[in-house]
């Protein structure tokens, strides 16, 4: 199988050394796409995309490039051109669920295993699940960056603003961090987990979103003293035609296995029928963990070994009417009146159980840029 | 595809309701194997393995029977007759290991996932790996039995002779809990997971194997002193032509992910070189979890998706060179006078750093029948 790879920079460099190491001849790279001549090291590589789609002997093309443009347009181009597209792009595939149907169409696939949890084979075992069993929900720490940030916050101590500062000059945060401490890539990676388990598509946009940006030192504080650390949790169940879905901090208790995730590891969770329970955990990021999934997306289409998708995906809006019990502090609990179960102090308090979607409607309403909640998670 | 099922007790049971429930058209269950008559409930059972045997309709046997015998004829002579056959039985394959050699002969699958982590898809994830990467390590905790009795003994105090009553009273643990308790269930679990890891077919008796039957009070309260919690785990690791393989009680920090997997659930952990670390963890046994794991090796079978086995498979000894540190409780600290590192007491003691393979000889030339040793594992 021959196939392009588009963008050699950490992921696209890990891709090309995987199976230069170690596959066998099934896979061959034919051509690798980059932005500069400085970049190019041999004759596979070009700075021209037309020579890669329009060339009918690649079969697949491995988008490594990250951000939305150009890489939407490419994947959408070689998907029209019958390719086979691997992609660990989560939010470009998240903004644009219309290219699996696109992939549906043409009877290409469109392999997305990077997306979610790195080298973890989360995916894949949704998909292999979904042959026999009913999975009921998914959830997971699903950001390493976050997750990092957090178990620095609870192990040493240090406030937010310090560790993050101190992770961006390691280079374990981006210089504009909102993508991970907003949520927004667990927002993604939750979409597409959805997709896999229920075959639905969410648009991501809908999904409510909190983040760890206004974390504190008494929020820390509450979560040591009740026994419990802050995990940020990506989460999607459906069961009866209604659809939960929403990413926010969770305070889990402290030897729970999400708990005991630390670092910049991930942890995927689904829960079916049949099987009950399963956790799958692992590194989520990095050259080499995510060069190891798409290869193993690639080792999948060479050997024909893709499980097929549904026969139907279907476009679904957010319910969100599962009830929680949910830890809000905030400028002016005012506002919130109705919701307080228990006051921690003049700020912070635990609402009494409600429906995501009210306190969502809610908190929009008041429109409280400092504000921080967190679910109580007893599971 | 037509199958026929051996043994209808807790797994048969559960396999036939979730083919029944779930499967589309491709899976038929067409002959269901039971020892005594008022166990057939419709013209699809039988007491003669002749009509399932000499079926050239049926295309995959599915046993279900535990035991050595007569699951291992069956087996054997399914795979003789040029039948696929799936199991569960860990006891029966890992002593058997030949097994795997004749359905490679046969051109036939042996396909085993529901005999180590019930339903986790942990040995297809191995098989996944191994195309692309380098596995250098595997471990877990692989008995639901054990985690349930040591989970007990560290959160409710008891000690293990009334906890194991208990269990055996819920039927959460055998009349003869020998196999469990004394890590001979774990240690065929190893064996297979070291087969499908490794492509090594290692001798199930060679590998050196302590349980849990001997531990104390005492052995407890060491641990929860040093912050830690007792798991029994099996271990395999095979770098530059070296293997090293032992069941052993493992004495893990207790904010580690090993110690977060509480009550009767799994954790299987694999190491390779791209991915990293990788973790599996879900319920290992029950009709509806094993279940699964059998319907999705058939799933496999039926849309020609099974991984191709290794070229060639090895027999291996295992060497245990790998050096240790190790919690000893015995009869007489004398013969361990050059081992010992750190008295605890006059019975118990931490060892120097030492190979596994000498601390092995060590114990089996004392003959202390009442010994407890656990590893100190810092990861």
């Amino acid at each position: 199988m021959k196939i392009a790879i588009l963008g050699h920079g950490v992921v696209g460099s890990g891709v090309s050394k995987i199976i230069e190491e170690s596959c066998s001849d099934e896979i061959t790279i034919a051509k690798i796409l980059v932005r500069y001549e400085n970049e190019m090291k041999d004759d596979r590589f070009t700075l021209d995309y037309e020579t890669i789609v329009n060339n009918t002997d690649i079969d697949a093309v491995v988008e490594c490039m990250g951000g939305d443009e150009p890489a939407h347009t490419y994947v959408r181009r070689a998907l029209e051109a019958d390719k086979n597209v691997v992609s660990a792009n989560k939010k470009m595939l998240a903004r644009h669920l219309d290219l699996f149907d696109i992939a549906k169409e043409k009877g290409v696939k469109l392999l997305v295993e990077a997306s979610v949890g790195g080298g973890i084979p989360w995916l894949v075992s949704l998909r292999k699940m979904r042959r026999d069993d009913h999975i009921r929900q998914i959830a997971g720490i699903m950001n390493g960056t976050t997750n990092y940030l957090l178990s620095r916050l609870f192990s040493e101590g240090i406030n937010f603003n310090d560790a993050l500062s101190n992770a961006q000059e390691l280079g374990y945060a981006e210089r504009d961090p909102s993508d991970d401490i907003c949520g927004h890539d667990v927002r993604y990676k939750t979409c597409l987990s959805a997709l896999k388990a229920f075959d639905l598509i969410v648009d991501e946009k809908k999904i409510p979103t909190f983040g760890i940006e206004n974390i504190d030192d008494k929020d820390i504080a509450y979560a040591r003293d009740n026994g419990r650390v802050i995990k940020l949790i990506g989460r999607a169940e459906y069961m009866d035609g209604k659809l939960n879905a929403y990413v926010m901090p969770g305070f889990v208790k402290k030897d729970s296995l999400f708990a005991s995730v630390s670092s910049n590891n991930n942890i995927l969770m689904s829960e079916s029928k049949y099987l009950g329970k399963a956790y799958f955990v692992g590194q989520g990021a990095g050259s080499l963990p995510t060069g190891h999934a798409i290869v193993q997306d690639l080792e999948d289409l060479a050997n024909d070994m893709v499980d097929e998708e549904a026969e139907t995906i279907t476009r679904k809006d957010v319910d969100n009417e599962k009830e929680g019990t949910f830890y809000i502090r905030c400028s002016d609990m005012e506002g919130f009146n109705d919701m307080i179960d228990k006051k921690i102090d003049d700020q912070s308090f635990i609402t009494k159980r409600c429906k995501v979607y009210d306190l969502v409607k809610k908190i929009e309403g008041l429109n409280d840029e400092k504000i921080f909640i967190g679910e109580i998670l007893d599971d």
